[in-house]
């Protein structure tokens, strides 16, 4: 598996900015982002709280693919390719996008 | 389901100081998580790349719990407490602790 996370930050303007971000994010790029093809699993989630210090991060999306390849393909499909555009307009230099690969060699074996 | 999501910032020191976060890690942290009360899932994953630009994230720790109560509790514990301790040690400054509640209504129905 292997996933694409999304960080996106508070924009600045206050309650107002985030709720108009939280409006086009649901209503014009979560619908590209839900058609891209190979998607496997889709969750979105809130920041409520950060622990032991402040934190500027709002929202947290997790795209899940195959594998590398899946996801590659997925990013260089017209979705994908409109979902992007689409964030430079809602979330200006608000987001991080990392690839993330299971560790499971990490994890203790119960929770494998 | 309420998810405790820690990003874990690059250590100074080039890769061996990344190779002896990585021991510490999977050696003195995770058995101290894994042993968490209340805890519901556990997946540890690396970053792999960041797209559209740099990142300092080089891993990234999700704990699944069943709801708020439950990750209080949990943080509340022994072990956690104990890990808590243990990351001052392995990663001092290096790390972001988010509070993540799902947001299923800004998901679209096909993903939920």
């Amino acid at each position: 598996m292997t996933t694409l996370l999304v960080l996106f930050r508070r924009p600045e303007g206050g309650v107002e900015a985030v709720e108009a971000f939280e409006r086009a994010y649901m209503e014009s790029h979560l619908p590209l982002v839900a058609g891209t093809p190979g998607l496997r699993s889709l969750r979105v989630r809130w920041v409520s709280e950060a622990l032991g210090g402040p934190t500027d991060l709002i929202l947290v999306a997790e795209m899940g693919f195959a594998d590398r390849a899946a996801l590659d393909a997925g990013l260089a499909s017209d979705p994908m390719r409109a979902a992007g555009r689409n964030l430079r307009t809602i979330a200006p230099g608000l987001v991080t996008m990392l690839v993330l690969e299971d560790a499971p060699g990490l994890v203790p074996g119960d929770w494998r």
